[in-house]
């Protein structure tokens, strides 16, 4: 990008974290209904303190902060600066309020602006654009946080006249046949890109098969109706213990109401559409469902290579790859080294990208984790063999 | 009171609850920072509630609910009116939002309004009586609530121009002496009072002294000082684990700042005010400053009687009475019996009255109850021996 | 007592513990199933561990402790003396062994029977006393401890061939009328008694009736079947959540075995025998059960002055008043000050004695007390109104 | 092996554990101080319950079960086989006695002698050889287990005259080479091997140096003495909070006594020998250390390619790999299918053998895993890079 399409690009991803709060009302920026789930109102103010302490702070001659107290309130997992609030705590905090949020929004965007009209230093646009990557990153939270807040209150609120979680595609039949062989993985482009997507490598991956679509909510359902969630043989010993001590027997967002299966949306309550891909699934179920049809999940090597042969990117799909460093993995320097090597233990990675994933912010390479309990996320199946 | 009077009582403390929430922004509505703490819009949905559930609901002729949902989010423990929602998930409902709560009251006091325009009966008035002093508890919550909100948030921000939680008053010298003798305590007159105040009976006390005045600051802040917090002598068992697993070493809302001793107010933090009783502490310090006095907390049969001798009502204070029932204490029939006999256990009883307790709510026989760890009330301490 | 009257008391006490523990396997002295009970090996060294830490090091010239660790080891609440363990961590302990508490039993004895062959200063003489009501109240802890720890094995093993829990009478009928007026309680002797019984001290009753009889299994019986643990109305709030936050059905080592009604005794699972009184309830459960009755639990005033007109010993027996000090309460000095008044907070007061208490250690002015929802002691229900 | 050779194996192998129980006291059978030990008595009677479940009741003729509860008591994770107990209950559980344990040992072991004079199936044979090993993880499990049990009394017992954990070799020096290529890993034999360890399968490996020593006492301590546990830099996010939240500053049984360095052994406390290979430590910890040394663990599958060139087997060592299967993983059919597959998720792959892994239970292709915060294994530190 040309400084002049930084000016832009940091315009355009700032104003979409605002569109996608433009339907919420105040009470709703406040909340933090669970751990995983962030207030919106700190997500706006998270991302706002990512501008302000990486690049104003140390590189805008006469920039002055806007609340001393901003940098522990909307810290979030950066050791090196300063004491973080604990993650439980957000949903505690009514002040600063969303129009202070707003405002500390325009102020540090109006000295950005200010900031890149000068030409800056390479590695500073460097952080610009890893800022506004991240500010992406949590758009896409924003989205399922939100969905959660909603979702999990009794009046089951709608979030807008028209937002779509809806995969809307013929579905694709059959199976990808791929030959043994050593291939390659890993970003290769000149664009951006994590450090956990480098350096390119080799591996060798076996003969394999993996489904053109993902599974549907018709095919989900009949595990569900078949007793999958009363069977431990086809669980993980820990997913076991989750299906039990948190009494779970379907997806998020699920309820059956008088016999009738019912999903909770974006736009309210409503019936499952049978041919839609499944979504709001944990690994454990993602797994758990591939025990019950006798296959497996792909590793994430396995979903790289074939992914040119289907259509990939409106659910994260689980593979059956653990998060770890790439060989040669090197972490950054500095504070924005904590991006993402420090949790690469206890994740499973998820590729593709989602109904909630800005515009340009996927990739083939992308690798996205979460804990193999989570299901807020827009995640879904795709099977191997 | 007549019925115009009922009409104007009515108005005038359901308008009281929303003059409390006149400085609030929308966001401190909405929190719930502990388990004991409700947010300020649960308090005015809830009292509001209230009358819909046992007035309107019953006797109002045409009264139509206002949302079907609102008995379940509003409801808190009368058990015999359908589910309740678990405290701890009450700072989690970002929805009904606060302007919906404000027209909820608005629907609910129309309907009052008009349903007062009839006689009602006579046991429909003791309901409606009992509302109000059940709305009047919950002013008293509603700024111990706000207190603990604000005085939790790292901005320390005020509550409002000139909040005044000072107890004003020149240092009353001495102690009263009462004899031993047979006494009666309980309710004795012809207005309002709850269940537990009744009846009205004997008991025999042995010859006391209790002080005029309750313990400053000052004094208090000596067995700060003296070590008080850290030597287990002074403290019951479970008031010394609370000390040492919860790492209290002060009143709540007291901050040491570079060896100044400083207090969260209404007005924000300020130096503590060596000759104003000390406040925010729970059963477990005021019994352990007693014992570092060598003295006693007074029971509250002592402090009924001795009560005409000092002083009283602008900090609730603790006794050394467990909260259990008058002898041939009886349970009021239906939900309403819910009120107060089922906390008769593990509560310590609180007399007086505070300076949030609302003006016409406090009267010499009020039992008051809390836990014996709980700060966040306006809590102080008289020494008897 | 004299001196030879000491020397003998002192190993009659001693030897009725190990008599207690005659029938257990070295397994059963070791765990811990629970916080509230303690392995019995603990018990014999706890209480063993009072004489030399009160008596033999202080007093006796060349004592020499017998293992520096077993302070630690053996220490309970006595916070004045030392470090303790935490609690729930005795059950962790495989050393000492049970071999090794029976040495420093017979060390700790044998030095303190060299000790009493001199005359002890009478403020010795008062801790040896002491002393031994300290062991008669852990043997009766014994029993209710052993009795967990086998109750809760899926063997039900039997304790001894003869053990007895019966309370063999003939069911007494009707009740006890007791005026009004001014009584009073507390110790009045000039044998040992416990600080909290004293001072004696007046107290005005109103009329009263109380029964003769506890209530009876086969009455109880009556309360489970008519869904009494189902209905909140009987219960305290605190007691409700109890109930539904443990699966609480019915008293403590009730069994329904296809459809009839077993308890585990020390003699191993029988059938429930209708005209016992009930046992092993908590306090919850006594006032739920009173209250379904439309009744109420007496007051320890009331139970001690209408003791003599009806038995008692052989169940606890559930009062309705909190623990807590009587006028003039004053703590003893040092240490041994911590026995009693530390606890009087959140806790009950029983009052009577158990088939488990030792004889001789019984009166009708002792003041038991436990938490409102432990069952594992030998509890009963006595009704007043 | 043959039919003499399987009865041979089944003796010596059930002789082994014993052997291993010989210095224990009663007591020492019996507790659980963690949730991850389980007592020894349990694992004697657990291991003796495969072989009952497993081959005598489905295949030995006129074979009547020893306890019918033992199967409750005695069972583990085997979902398919009946109830079983939680795992935090072991610790509780007094009966069956020890004694009852060696009867129950000698009663199964004497029916499997019966049993083996005939010629079993294949399939049985397979059961037992499975069981044997078992038996051997077992084996490894009493003596960490063993080492906590007594490694965390106050008493610090030694576990017998003799024992030794030492690995005494000369510490080799420098590091191997090896190229990048396409290598093969997994199970090449026709011994015995665990599912986990099939099928035999390409990887390919970019170029990697590996140590040929592991990282010494003397080495750590500069780790801990530079604040290795103080920096979060070098921690993973949720090692971390586990350093934080357990207060963790050094391997487990290390101590620093008035400024000396000791540790637990089963010889009781001893210096911290320096040039010995650190022990104790979780992945957590061995991931830091080599990121302070700005190194890596390897992968597990580095780690078989380069096994022929160092050293191995006194010591389990961390890698970098998550426990997944590998290429073409297949459960086995039925209850024993459940031993592996249902634990490959959030747990690290462990490689080599310890000073506790019984002789000839030990292979280049093993693949051992704990989750990542555990220490109680004999787990040590290879560096890679």
């Amino acid at each position: 990008m040309t400084e002049l399409g930084l000016a832009e690009a940091y315009k355009k991803v700032r104003q979409a974290s605002i569109d996608i709060c433009q339907p919420l009302k105040a009470e709703d920026y406040v909340v933090q209904p669970s751990v995983d789930v962030s207030p919106p109102k700190w997500h706006l103010g998270h991302s706002t303190w990512f501008f302000e302490t990486f690049i104003l702070k140390p590189h805008a001659r006469h920039y002055r902060e806007f609340h001393h107290a901003y940098n522990y309130v909307f810290n979030s997992y950066y050791e090196t600066v300063g004491a973080r609030v604990i993650r439980t705590d957000r949903g505690n905090l009514s002040r600063p309020t969303v129009e202070d949020v707003y405002r500390y929004r325009s102020y540090v965007d109006s000295a950005m602006a200010d900031f890149l009209k000068d030409d800056p230093e390479p590695e500073v646009k460097e952080l610009l654009v890893l800022g506004l990557n991240h500010e992406q990153q949590h758009q896409e939270l924003l989205c399922t946080d939100i969905k959660y807040i909603l979702g999990h209150n009794p009046l089951f609120p709608a979030y807008g006249i028209n937002p779509t979680e809806k995969v809307i595609e013929k579905e694709a039949a059959g199976v990808v046949h791929i030959p043994a062989g050593i291939y390659e993985i890993g970003f290769n482009g000149d664009g951006f890109c994590f450090d956990n997507e480098l350096g390119r490598h080799k591996v060798y991956l076996h003969e394999f098969k993996i489904s053109k679509n993902l599974v549907a909510n018709r095919e989900y359902l009949e595990f569900v109706e078949d007793g999958g969630y009363r069977d431990f043989r086809y669980w993980h010993a820990e997913g076991w213990d989750w299906v039990n001590s948190k009494g779970i027997s379907a997806p998020l967002y699920w309820y059956n109401m008088n016999g009738k299966w019912m999903h909770y949306t974006l736009s309210g309550l409503q019936e499952i559409p049978p041919a839609e891909p499944v979504c709001h699934i944990s690994y454990y179920e993602a797994a758990a469902y591939a025990a019950w049809k006798g296959v497996r999940l792909p590793t994430e090597a396995e979903w790289e290579i074939a992914a040119d042969h289907f259509k990939w990117g409106k659910r994260w799909e689980w593979t059956n790859s653990a998060y770890l460093p790439y060989p040669g993995y090197k972490r950054a320097a500095g504070a924005v080294g904590e991006y993402n090597g420090k949790f690469m233990v206890n994740q499973m990675v998820l590729r593709g990208a989602s109904v909630a994933t800005p515009a340009g912010h996927s990739r083939k390479s992308y690798r996205n984790f979460f804990h193999p309990q989570h299901q807020w996320q827009f995640t879904g199946i795709r099977l191997a063999e």
